[in-house]
Parts: structure tokens; C-alpha cells; sequence
């Protein structure tokens, strides 16, 4: 049986309920970590990413049945675009090779794993992006029935991205996000396992990107991570995975946390910038980047708080920046992510170009998803695009490479 | 130097010539395998696919640099599709998760690491589809100048997906067959190293995931091996590999090859079901599979002699059947694939359905691409789409669950 905890009010009893929130405090619930006899072994050789992390997760075994092969994702070094903004020690993370294109997965993995050895017959989520994809794909692949709640008026292309899986699609009219909490007080009572952002379990298989990062790096921490910050579920997941590493003993320096949100809808970077210690819920939202435009992150507070605790940062970024680092991820490095990734591309420029990333840092960014997911309101510049001819290919092509020189 | 070969003419000198077929025949070349003197290693520790395999490739090092983290896809079982078509064994290895979301980015690392080798600063390909994309991609990864050849008329969708990493998007007015010898043609003149889809490179990059199946099965080869077939590059490297493993005296029999085309153009199946030694150029193509309809595929007649002289297999299914087993995949599996990548699990069906495939053969199908990549035509069945409103959820959701049982 696990055991949950908040980070103000500590261990809680959640028998008999079904919300992953804290009973005093409303924050989110983090899974404890069980107390333990010796080191926890990573298994570097296991054949999954979750099963090279086992001992670090609230799992007592991996069953790959359940796995669509989830993790495992490159660290890639930014050998091009880092020196154009004055950084030669920067990498990113790309999410994007997951499963369903996003880094989702990992959290849906632990949790799919959690439900099925729990004997839930029946899972669901609140999502219209990412989320909603990746629950119903891994409820599929699970036999699982698979229960996607939406907000009324998804466009038709963000209902198949999740319907081509066969979950049952329910269109909810009404706040999108007392519907989050709802959810999980009738999933409880309807034998639905809601896996929602800040699920405990999803986060916990965010971990284990923070531990992947730790290896890659040839088992060391970074002195920064920058990811962009929606639900606050991602991030904190990354967070606890480092504080592992530190409890073990296996890194020496905490990195400095930096959550990226959008100018247009950034409630957490305000109450950072104000030094209150709780967000206020925005009205309305304005920016291109949907899938971080969360007015009222359900792990808000318990970010501020984490961020402030471990001397992390919060940065917000315009529209203009994010699609100007998303062209630049291309360009330079051959990364299409999905827009929003790029969010944490144009903040490692601004903070390499304040100083707040030195020269020599060693800084990661998390590309969360695939550039396949959303398309692309711009076509190609015209100076790169030319019409020639078959016969007078050669003769073309050699005027082009001329004009260049 | 690395030398080349045909299957029928042998050891081909190819000094002053750029073209990737035999001066002899007009078949397609391969890197010759280098005479050596022990085993070849495989590095199962190595960071990166391609260094695990680098004794099997025409590479004398890998450079991280000009690499995505191509490769290390996973090989899932199919334990819920596998018993319903009467198999027990049934795999799927899934190329979506590749760096631009299919297969080709395996051939294109390879044919890139080998173009930077050899001192080029250009590279270019001819292609509407995955193989622009990849190849603009790994361009621009490398800091290449990259020429992106296309057909006229080529929607603005697929200029995009290529045209995000900034090469020259050539559309080119003329015969597509006729673009792909003259490309290579022009490039050999003016130092641009076309990596077309039969370039002996880039099959070579194929045969790490016939490696990987070979490593992720045990150190076995499965008894099938089911690939879609457009102009034979895929197939031809994975038969490659095991080629490869046989000689090392590493499988003890060689698995049976099964190509599948779509029915409304497929020109290699009536040739292997006549029985002729070569195919017949088509004069139209009537698919819903783009991205395997190939009329005349540069490689077929090496296909249908490669075929035949292991005891493989040609097999067409219609459109129908792929986007039946397309949606199979997606409902029983959790995959959702390029709809050209569910003709193998068409072809899976089938051959399980008339006996070829038995009940206990291991059998593998590659999936090539994402579904991402392909806009769905359908919605979401009716059935399966509810509207309900907050208030009411928990009754709506209980009325639900109750009218199925």
C-alpha cells in the first residue's frame, strides 16, 4: 500500500478518498518514498526505462505488456544553436520520441502500470492534447476501457488524435476546471481510475526523465533544467527525481529549476515575480501556446513553493520568442518539437543573454512534444523555395549555388 | 574506400561515377561487406544504435554530433491483436519512434555520418514525403546545405514538413522517375551528395533495425518478417542484416522476408505471383497509400531475385484492409501508424488466415511511420462520442457504464 504526503502538511491518510490533493491544504500529493534498507539499484541493462528505475518507483514489478515503450529518449548536444547563444554546454531532451509524440507517456506508463496491478478495470483523463492521446493509447494497448473527458467544443482533429484508440470521448459542457476535480470524485465512485496532471503516479513517471538526464550526463546533474510549466506536474516530477538522486548520494549540486510559461498566460511567473506565496487564477489567456495556457495550474502553489525552496527560477516568454526558438531548434539542430517545447529554447536564450546562464553552464532543455502534432500555420520562407525543370535542372541548380557566393 | 557490389554482375568499380546502380545491369549497388580478419562485436553497451553496430557498417566512427537518436525502437508484443488473428507471437517493431517519426532517419544518419566523412557540404534527396523531412532534418543537424527535390504541385502541408529545417525546396517540372537518375547526375557535378532512396548508404543505415530485432528477440531471428515495399531500399537492407548475422554464425535460420504493397499499385507482386524475372512499370497507381506507391521502385527487380532466393514472399492488400488493420493496431495495441505501415498488419492477418504464418511463429512487422504524420480522414465512431454536462456528470457517466452491461 503506498503512502502519500503533502510538502506543507506531510504524511496524509487518504483511505476512502479518491483526490490526489491534500485534505488540509489543497495542494497536490506526492507518493512518499518508502522507507528502505540499503541503496536503490538502478538497472542500467534492463530492457525498459521504467524497469532501469524500479527501485526508484512506487511499482513492485513492470509488466511490458502494458508498455508501448515509453522513455529511453535522446540527450542531444546543442553543438550549433548553444554557440550562437553564447552557451557550449547545452542539450536537449527530446520527448517527442515517446510513444504518442509526447512526454505524457512516462506518467501515463506508471500510472497504467498502477491501475492494472490495482485491478481497475476502467481509466480516464480530463485532457484535449496530449494527454487525452496518450491515456487512450495506453488504455488500448492495456484492454482497458478508457473513459476521455473534453471540454465542449474540441475541434474535430483533437477528438480523433485520442478517438482513433476507441476510448468512449465525453464532451463536457461546463468550467473545464471544476471538471477536473469532479472527475475524480464520480471516477471514484464509478470505479474510474482518473489519471489527470498532477496525478501522483504520473508524476512519479516523470522521474524518471530527471534520472535518464543524470545518466546521460554520465551520472552527474545539470546546473540548470529549463521546461516549460503547464499543470506544474511535469516539473515537480523532474524536481523529486533530482532530491532522489541527492538522498542517494549520487550527485552533489541540486540544478537550478527553471518553468517556462507563456507572457500571455503566466499566473506562476507573476506570483514569483510579486514574491507572493500563492497565484492568482488568471481570467483569460492570450497566447498561441494552448498546450501550456493553463489560467489556474492545479500544482501552482506547491511550484512556488518547491521553486523558491530549491533557488529555482520562473521565466515567461512571448509568442514572438517561443516560434522564433522553435525555427532556430529546426534550422540549427534539426528539431521540430511542438511549439510550446520551444518556449524552453527562447528562455535559455534570454537567461544565456542576462548572464543568469553562464557561458560554461551545463543546461538541458525538455522538448515535451512532437512539431507532428501541430501544424504549422506558416509555410517555407520564398527564398528557399524554387520552381525548375528537368531538362534544365543542372544549369538551374548551378545559378542557385552561384547566387550564394 | 569503401567498394560496392551487385548481386548479379558482383564487385562493381564505381571510380568517377556517382550513380548507386550497376553500370552492368541497372540494378542497385550495395557497400560491399569489408574482408576481415575475427568476429565483428556487437557493442550492446554503446549510447547510440549505430555504435552498437558500427563493425557492420561502412562507418570507421560515429559522431555524435550530426546524430538525432536515431534508432533503439521498441519491439512490442502484440498480446492482444496476435490471439485475435490466431497468433501467439506477433510482434511490432515501431519506427514512429524515430526522430522525424519514421524509419528513414536510420538511412539517412548513415548516409549523412558517411557524406561529412567524405568532405561534403551538401547533401540533397528527391522525395515528397518522410524522406524530405529526414533528410532536411539531418541537414540541418549537420550544418549541410540541403536541396529538398520535389514534384510540382506538392501541397503546402508536405513543403512544410520539410521546409521547417530551411533547405532549398526545389519543385521540379518533368518526369518524378526521370528526377531521381538525373538528381544523382547533377549532384555528382556539383558536390551535392544526393541520398536518394536506394543509395547503398542508406540501406546500410536499415540494417540496424534488422540487428535490433535479432538483439530484442534473444540473439534470434524470427521466423517472419513482414515490411511495406515502395522502392525496395527497406526491405533489401533488412534482408542485409540477417545476411549479415548469418554469416557471422550468429542465427541458425534465416527468416522469411514478406513484402507488402498496395493493391491498387503493385508492380513487384504480379511480377513475383507470374513469375517473371522483372517487373512491369506501371502506368498508374490507384492507393490510398502514398507513401508506398511506387510504379516503377528503382530497386524491384533486386527485390524480386532477393525474394526468390530466400524463400521470402510478395504480398498485396487492399485499402480497405490497411485502414482495417490501421484501426486494429489503434484499438487493440495503442499504436496509431502511418495507414502505408498497417499493410503489414494486413499482410499478418492474411498469411495467418490461410495457414503461411502458424500459430506459434514468432512474426515481426515494421511499422514505418507515425500516424502523426498523416491527417485522418474519419472521426471518432458515433458510438463512442457522448456529450454530457457537469452537473450531471456522475448519472450520465452511470447510465453509461450501465447500458453496457
Amino acid at each position: 500500500m503506498d503512502s502519500f504526503e503533502c510538502l506543507a502538511c506531510g504524511p496524509v491518510d487518504v483511505r476512502g478518498s479518491f483526490s490526489p490533493f491534500c485534505p488540509g491544504c489543497r495542494e497536490p500529493l506526492f507518493v512518499s518514498r518508502p522507507e528502505r534498507s540499503g541503496r536503490r539499484a538502478i538497472r542500467e541493462r534492463a530492457g525498459s526505462a521504467i524497469e532501469k528505475f524500479l527501485d526508484f518507483l512506487p511499482l513492485s514489478s513492470f509488466d511490458p505488456k502494458l508498455s508501448l515503450g515509453e522513455g529511453d529518449t535522446p540527450l542531444l548536444p546543442l553543438d550549433r544553436l548553444g554557440p550562437k547563444i553564447g552557451l557550449s554546454r547545452a542539450f536537449a531532451k527530446n520527448e517527442a520520441q515517446n510513444p504518442t509524440g509526447s512526454f505524457k507517456d512516462r506518467g501515463t506508463a506508471v500510472a497504467v502500470q498502477k491501475a492494472v496491478a490495482s485491478g481497475f478495470k476502467r481509466i480516464g483523463t480530463v485532457s484535449t492534447g496530449n494527454m487525452a492521446a496518450s491515456t487512450a493509447a495506453y488504455g488500448a494497448r492495456a484492454g482497458l476501457e478508457t473513459f476521455v473527458l473534453l471540454k465542449e467544443g474540441t475541434s474535430a482533429v483533437a477528438l480523433q488524435a485520442s478517438g482513433i484508440y476507441g476510448p468512449h470521448l465525453i464532451t463536457v459542457d461546463g468550467d473545464y476546471g471544476a471538471l477536473f476535480h469532479k472527475s475524480l470524485e464520480v471516477g471514484g465512485r464509478l470505479g474510474i481510475s482518473f489519471m489527470n496532471s498532477i496525478d501522483p503516479f504520473r508524476m512519479e513517471g516523470y522521474k524518471v526523465t530527471g534520472y535518464e538526464i543524470f545518466l546521460q550526463l554520465g551520472r552527474r546533474a545539470p546546473r540548470f533544467i529549463l521546461v516549460p510549466l503547464s499543470s506544474g506536474g511535469h516539473l515537480l516530477g523532474l524536481m523529486r527525481a533530482f532530491e532522489d538522486l541527492e538522498r542517494e548520494g549520487l550527485i552533489a549540486d541540486f540544478p537550478t529549476f527553471v518553468g517556462v510559461q507563456a507572457l500571455g498566460c503566466a499566473p506562476l511567473v507573476r506570483a514569483f515575480e510579486a514574491g507572493l506565496p500563492t497565484y492568482e487564477r488568471l481570467k483569460e489567456a492570450r497566447t498561441l501556446a494552448h498546450a501550456i495556457s493553463n489560467p489556474a495550474p492545479p500544482a501552482g502553489n506547491t511550484v512556488l513553493t518547491m521553486i523558491r525552496a530549491r533557488a529555482g527560477r520562473l521565466v515567461a516568454v512571448s509568442d514572438e520568442e517561443m516560434l522564433e526558438a522553435h525555427q532556430e531548434l529546426a534550422v540549427n539542430e534539426g528539431l521540430c518539437c511542438q511549439p510550446e517545447s520551444a518556449t524552453t529554447a527562447a528562455a535559455l536564450k534570454k537567461l544565456a543573454g542576462s548572464g543568469v546562464i553562464g557561458p560554461g553552464d551545463e543546461a538541458v532543455i525538455v522538448l515535451t512534444g512532437s512539431g507532428l502534432k501541430t501544424p504549422l500555420a506558416s509555410g517555407p520562407s520564398p527564398s528557399r523555395l524554387h520552381r525548375m525543370t528537368l531538362t534544365d535542372l543542372d544549369s538551374q541548380l548551378f545559378g542557385l549555388l552561384r547566387s550564394k557566393m
